[in-house]
C-alpha cells in the first residue's frame, strides 16, 4: 500500500462514491487528517456525520463556514453528478488557496475539463480530472465502504496544465485506497468509456423499452428468465445519471451506437440468410475474448486474497 | 407436490437437463420408474450411470438395445440439441408403442413442431412439444440438479393432434418438478423468447464482437467493470447451440431485432439532439419495468420458502 497522508480534505457530496474515498483513506490507509463533508444542504451531509465519514459538515447554503472549509485544504474532491461540476468550481473558485489540489470522480471527463477550465480559468492546473471505475447497486452515505476502490481502475486525464507533483500527490490518494491508477487523455477515457460502459447501458435501457412497447409485454415479461435478468441488470440503474451520461458523452457514445448498429445489422443478415458458419464464428469469437476477460478478472481476484 | 408415476421413461441425452428432470422425479417426486439413458455413444452416458442418474445406458449403435429400451416405454423425452430432433424421431418412429408419449425440451418451438411432423406422420399426436426455461452455467451429466426446475416456467405447445389425456401426462410430469406449466402455441412461444431470450444473445454478442472490432479493443476490456460484466454474461453461451436457435427462430428473431433496431434508433436521435427529457423519460420507464420484473421474482421465491 502506498503511503499517504494529508491534513485536509474537503469532499462535495458525501455519498457512495465520496464517502467510500473517505474511508479508505482513513480505515485502510490509516491517514489521520480532517475530512469535511459539503452538501448542498447541511440536511445531506448531516447522516455521513452521524455515521462517522466526516469530522465536520458543511452546507454550501453557509457561506462563511464555506470559505473556512476550503482553508489551508490539501484536497477538493468533487463527487457530485457531473452536471453540478461547473457552478460547483465556480463556487469554490473564489476561496481557493494556491496549494490546493482539486479532482474528480465523474464518469465523463470531456465535459468536465470544459467545465473546470471555464470556472476555474488560468486555475485550472490545480485540477487533475478523475475517474474512479466503481461502484455499486446502492448509494448514498450509508452505501460507503473502505473497500470499494480495492483492485479497481481509477482513470486520471491529467491537464497540459497540470504539474507532474499535483497529478502524483491524487494517484497517491488513489494508490492508499487499493486501487490501479492509469492515466490517459479525456478523449481516450470517453471513447473507452462509452464503448464498455455507456453503451451497455443503453442497450439495455432499450431492450427493456422495446418489450414495453409490445402489445403482449406483460406476457413477455412473464417468461424472462436469467439471460434477460443479467442483460437487464443495468436497466435499474438512475435515469437521470444516464440521461446526463448520454448527453455530456454524446459525441463518443454516438460513434459506438454507429458501430454496433452495423454489427447488428451484419448479425441480422447472416441470420436472415441462414449463415449458420459466420454467425458460429462470431458467437465463438465473443464467447472467447469474454471467457478471456472473465479470467483475467478471476486472476486479480485471486491475487488480491493472497494479500 | 402433484402426484406422478410411470413404469419407464426414456431420456435421449441425459446431461444438465435430462439428467436434471431424472433427479427431480426421483427424489423429489419419489417416482420409482425406471430411467433409460440413450446418447450417441454408449460412451456418453457412461457417466450419468455412474451418477445414478439412470438405470441403463443405451446406445444409438445399438439397435437391439434401443429398440428394447423403447418397448413399453410410457414417455419418451428428448433432451438433445434441436438440430437432432428430427434424425432422433426418425430413429424413434419404427419401435415407437401406441401408448408412449413423446416431448421434448427444445429452445425453439415452430421448428421442432415440423421435425415431429415430419418424422412421425400420423403417430404426431403423441409428441407434445415442451421447452422448460430453466438452465445453469455448466452443463453435461455432473450439472445435474434435482431442483432445476423449482419455480420454473415450462412451455407445453400442444398440437391439435394431440389428446387432452396426453398432453395432462406431459404437464404432470412437469409439476412433479417443481415447475410451473404453461400453455401456448408454438408461435406465441418463439415470439416471446426471441423477444426475451434470442434477442439479448444476439445483443450481448454484437457487444463483445464490436469491441473486438476496435483497434483499442485491449485497452477497452481492460476497462470494462460490473456493467459489461452482467450484460455479456451471457455472450460465454454455447456458439453452436446459439447459432441452431438464431436460425431456427430466425422469422420471429428478425422481428424483434428490427424492433430494437428502431428504439435504438430513436434513442440514438435524443441523444444526438440532447433531448434530455425523452432520454429520461425511456430510463424511467425502462428501471420501473424491471424493478417491477425483479420484484415479481422475489415475491415468487418467497412463496416457494413458505412451502
Amino acid at each position: 500500500m502506498a503511503a499517504f497522508s494529508f491534513n485536509k480534505i474537503v469532499i462535495f457530496g458525501v455519498g457512495l462514491i465520496g464517502g467510500s474515498l473517505a474511508r479508505a483513506l482513513r480505515e485502510r490507509a490509516g491517514a489521520t487528517g480532517e475530512v469535511v463533508g459539503v452538501g448542498r444542504s447541511i440536511k445531506s451531509v448531516e447522516r455521513a456525520l452521524e455515521l462517522g465519514l466526516i469530522d465536520s459538515a458543511v452546507s454550501l447554503e453557509d457561506d462563511r463556514a464555506f470559505e473556512l472549509a476550503l482553508r489551508d485544504a490539501d484536497f477538493v474532491l468533487v463527487a457530485a453528478p457531473v452536471a453540478q461540476t461547473e457552478p460547483l468550481l465556480r463556487r469554490i473558485a473564489p476561496f481557493l488557496d494556491a496549494r490546493t489540489i482539486l479532482t474528480d470522480v465523474g464518469s465523463t471527463k470531456n465535459d468536465v475539463v470544459a467545465a473546470a477550465r471555464a470556472a476555474l480559468g488560468d486555475r485550472v492546473g490545480q485540477f487533475v480530472p478523475g475517474h474512479p471505475i466503481a461502484g455499486r447497486e446502492s448509494s448514498g452515505p450509508d452505501a460507503a465502504i473502505p473497500d470499494l476502490y480495492v483492485d479497481r481502475n481509477v482513470v486520471l486525464c491529467p491537464l497540459p496544465e497540470n504539474s507532474p507533483e499535483v497529478v502524483e500527490r491524487v494517484a497517491d490518494m488513489w494508490l492508499a485506497t487499493g486501487a490501479s491508477v492509469h492515466r490517459m487523455t479525456a478523449e481516450q477515457h470517453d471513447s473507452v468509456l462509452a464503448s464498455v460502459s455507456h453503451l451497455p447501458h443503453v442497450l439495455s435501457f432499450a431492450l427493456v423499452e422495446m418489450i414495453l412497447q409490445a402489445p403482449d409485454a406483460a406476457l413477455k415479461f412473464s417468461f424472462a428468465a436469467g439471460g434477460f435478468r443479467d442483460f437487464t441488470r443495468i436497466a435499474a440503474s438512475s435515469p437521470e445519471m444516464w440521461r446526463d451520461v448520454c448527453i455530456a458523452n454524446r459525441a463518443a457514445l454516438l460513434t459506438e451506437i454507429d458501430a454496433y448498429t452495423n454489427v447488428l445489422a451484419r448479425f441480422r443478415q447472416a441470420i436472415e440468410t441462414s449463415d449458420g458458419a459466420a454467425l458460429e464464428a462470431a458467437f465463438e469469437r465473443s464467447r472467447t475474448a469474454r471467457t478471456e476477460w472473465q479470467q483475467g478478472g478471476a486472476i486479480k481476484a485471486a491475487d488480491e486474497s493472497a494479500q
